[in-house]
């Protein structure tokens, strides 16, 4: 039984508190929120402690494991100080924002080793992990290509625009992610291309709420990324993997199998489901299955420190290139 | 060469005479029809003679064939006259309405063989002759069940279903061609239920204008027919056969391949084809290759009067369980 | 919090068991089953008592409600015992296969009301639901046809043929739920066609392994149902209604949404999840929630003995029609 | 009627000749190759005139218009000749593989004016036609972005390869065009990568095999295209866009509408059309009807020697682009 403590109530943390106190191997142990009626609010709910301040609770001996949900500019502190006292971790994405701090923290990992999972979610999607699989077991032979679209249903406030990181390590970050993994080779150079065509306003912020992407590997793979910050159909997640003998591609998910016929049209499907929760409601939950395989049964962690910083790499690049009009080595 | 004569102008006698005027191995030699307007505007379109008066001209050297595209009530007569002279036969369907005027219209042509293709056009749809294809090619093992959708658009107008036969002579029989075709194997046992659930009016002729049939052969091959004189989404048209290794569905054409998704709806195709001039305007292309192949090239006509009669048999037989709520032994 | 008794340990009992230890409403006391070692592996794995002997359980003062996982032929006694001990039922499908002990039963609950949940699980996955509920809001206007497709992935052991009640009672009685629900009005005529074509052995039973059948409503809807003991593609579960303004159908579920292309086919889908306890895991946690519902919640069962009892008499009907090929009132 | 000659007989030639010999508004005057036995053979099967040489054709008075089907570096030279002798050109793309040539051919153009419809046979397929008139009826809103998936069965002859001009200005040529046409608006940066992936072999003549490009107009929509000179399920062509208020993707094209589910897989269709002949036929002959309607009815040509000019540029940068690594201006 792995025993965990969530840091942060927000959306997310709801997520996977709610996982963690249904898993049959793990036990809620706290809640952590710097806001005391939402720690509070959840720890209830779930019928487990509450506090304001992680500190006390990851020196201590209650936990095994953190979750750390919290804002992005607290997950290195958390990360170090869960690793200084032997404790697991399931971070968030993005370690942070800047390449610098977060090549230090590997650093200090490398002396204080801990099994750290980064919480690129989308990789345990079953569909994405079918995906991964095919293509690993040989089924498309040689991979060429591959396309990723990843489209919001809506534009998040400018408030949170503001403190993002911007469009590439916000958003396209699960993307590059994706990327990496399916090419099964690192991407050596990266274009992109950014445009603000759903909210004029992201201009104040220098960032974008459009983009394309192509990253190329040493031996020539391609990959194409497209974004949007809004999709008026709904949450816009689909692949398409390309290979000498075969082509796989992974749909949208509905929440149901219906389709309608009518005098305006034929076949059609419900709207998207709407938005990351909903989508990856599942992809949460196997995760957390892959974290405490990783902890308790001593699996490798499928994605960890590492791959994020890859990510924030690519992440950069795209930045530099579309702000140069170049493509950018990495 | 082929030379042609089309007998009737109307919406069918159209189609086949543009067809018979584009078609390398036929020549369109003349249009009949009893009104004379007609006969002339079709005619003049496609630079051909015109008459009214179908006797002549079959009965002529002009001709190697006719096309019958007149009312149900000529039908015989034509094909008999057609026979005597010599002179091959493509019929739309049905031969006629009454069984023993079938009867005997086809001992009649057994003194006078000549080539009868009958109009069962859809068997001559691409999907659908792949479909018979797979199965005969052993594709889906052993044949189970067959289930076929037939919806038209709209219903007639009642001046039309007044002189139709009723719906089992006049629509379904298409899928009673079509359930005999697909299943291998005459069936020898039909169950039908009938309701007025479109137009009430349709009850003043003691039709029906919504149905379900069942049908069974000696070896126990189950097929389903449904239909209904009005579906909003468009003239519906689909089939599906189960076998012991396999399933094949043939689903409704469109005519294009976009999908449109928007805030209400994703992947929603276009509405389906209007009515049977465009869903089907292949199968009678082929149709007429299939006849051209049967009269110039000595290949055997694939669907013949012996088919017709099977069809009227089985609608029939559908009649009277409707009527009775037996199962009918045909 | 809904304290709860498992009766019956094997395969259904399991996902019930999971279910209730799981929820966040419900807590799983006990685990029943007359092979000790079923129950304390059970009860072991989920962590609470067992016991070989429902008896004392239903009576006594440890439990709010049993859910009845047990052969069929225990049903009608556990139903009575839990009514008498004011204890609610959440019962697998059917009640039983005799109609007049059904009756008798139904009786007998009269004089001791206690809310009884019918297992017709397929009402509550989330695509059924939601066509049913769509119908219900008018999206198709005036039902008109209702199709069921119910194909298993394979036949069961002949074992389990010779006890089950025939294909009618024990398989298409789902359909005849659904079918019922569906067209929400009761079917006064039904017309069966059962066949043996997959195992030939099923003769031996007098039973069928494949079928199909037609009901009518009162007012002239009607609905097909096909099914077959065996389906290649694996667990064939659809559905299509029409109505005066459109039709909705209800697709296969597939484990992931990957489509693949190669040089031998195009957009194939893997085959379909393999079995009931697959296709329907969500039914099974939503049939639980109505549940607890329920008897928590004061809200109406939404599935009761009624809807048992009156599929049980269509079961009946097909059963009656098939062997006499007349169309048997209701 | 408008009275044609078709120069080459290959191919390309046939198809465009067929057309002609069967369109009620045009005739097939001569058919024009330097390989006498070719001429002699598609001028013989569709019952015209041949010759080995276009120029007395062009100049004299039995023809109204060519159709240009012959080998790229013959084009301007037939255009301007045609020009010259008041004759109307359907001529395939390229004009040209060199700009510098290619705005001379333009600039003489100018002075003697003529119907020339470039053969970007894609804009007339239903499908695209469909998806164009749906944009500028607003149905998505304001258009930003374009995805243009185009992928050859197979890869041609080295030997071809050698003279095609490069992947960008033989194959991507189309998607530029598609793209240009789709966006609305004229793209002003192109950034392109190019790898062999397909075959090492055409590293020899300096070209690709496999592109990813992304081209944005001055006003920030964008547009994605990928290439492969192989895709292993057939002649891959699909397209996809993106507005504010919605999406519009265009499916491959199958031969029949079937779906097989059988025990490796469900829903699979066929295989795609094997190329272009075959997917585009529907094309070949809406773009006659294009080219008649602009001669003898005056409407205007859809498509012009400027729209070639402009995918040649795009081609061209696009070549520059993955050459440098840089964004190109166009």
């Amino acid at each position: 039984m792995l025993r965990i403590a969530m840091i942060g109530a927000g959306r997310i943390g709801k997520v996977h508190a709610g996982n963690v106190a249904l898993h049959p191997r793990a036990k809620l142990v706290a809640v952590v929120d710097p806001v005391e009626a939402s720690a509070k609010a959840l720890a209830g709910a779930l019928g487990c402690q509450w506090s304001t301040r992680p500190a006390d609770l990851i020196e201590g001996r209650e936990i095994d494991a953190i979750i750390v949900g919290s804002p992005t500019n607290t997950h290195i502190e958390l990360i170090q100080r869960a690793a200084a006292a032997g404790k697991a971790v399931l971070c968030e994405k993005p370690i942070g924002l800047d390449i610098a701090a977060v090549d230090h923290c590997l650093d200090e990992l490398k002396k204080t080793p801990t099994p750290l999972l980064l919480g690129f979610n989308r990789r345990f999607d079953p569909s994405a992990a079918a995906m991964k699989h095919a293509i690993d077991a040989g089924e498309i032979g040689t991979l060429r290509q591959v396309v990723i679209t990843s489209r919001d249903p809506g534009p998040p406030p400018l408030s949170y625009v503001a403190t993002s990181g911007g469009l590439f390590r916000d958003m396209t970050i699960h993307d590059f992610d994706m990327g990496r993994w399916l090419l099964g080779e690192e991407p050596t150079e990266v274009f992109a291309c950014g445009n603000v065509l759903v909210d004029p306003q992201v201009t104040r912020f220098n960032d974008y709420d459009t983009a394309m992407v192509i990253m190329r590997t040493a031996s020539g793979k391609q990959c194409h990324i497209n974004n949007c910050r809004q999709a008026a159909y709904g949450y816009d997640q689909r692949m398409e993997v390309l290979g000498s003998s075969g082509m796989i591609t992974n749909d949208n998910l509905c929440a149901t199998t219906l389709r309608r016929s009518n005098a305006s049209a034929t076949q059609a499907r419900e709207p998207l489901l709407s938005f990351f929760l909903e989508r990856y409601a599942d992809s949460y939950r196997f995760e957390l299955d892959a974290f405490i395989d990783a902890v308790l049964g001593g699996k490798p962690v499928p994605v960890g420190a590492e791959d994020g910083r890859h990510a924030l790499l690519l992440a950069d690049a795209a930045l530099e290139s579309a702000r140069s009009g170049r493509s950018v080595r990495v």
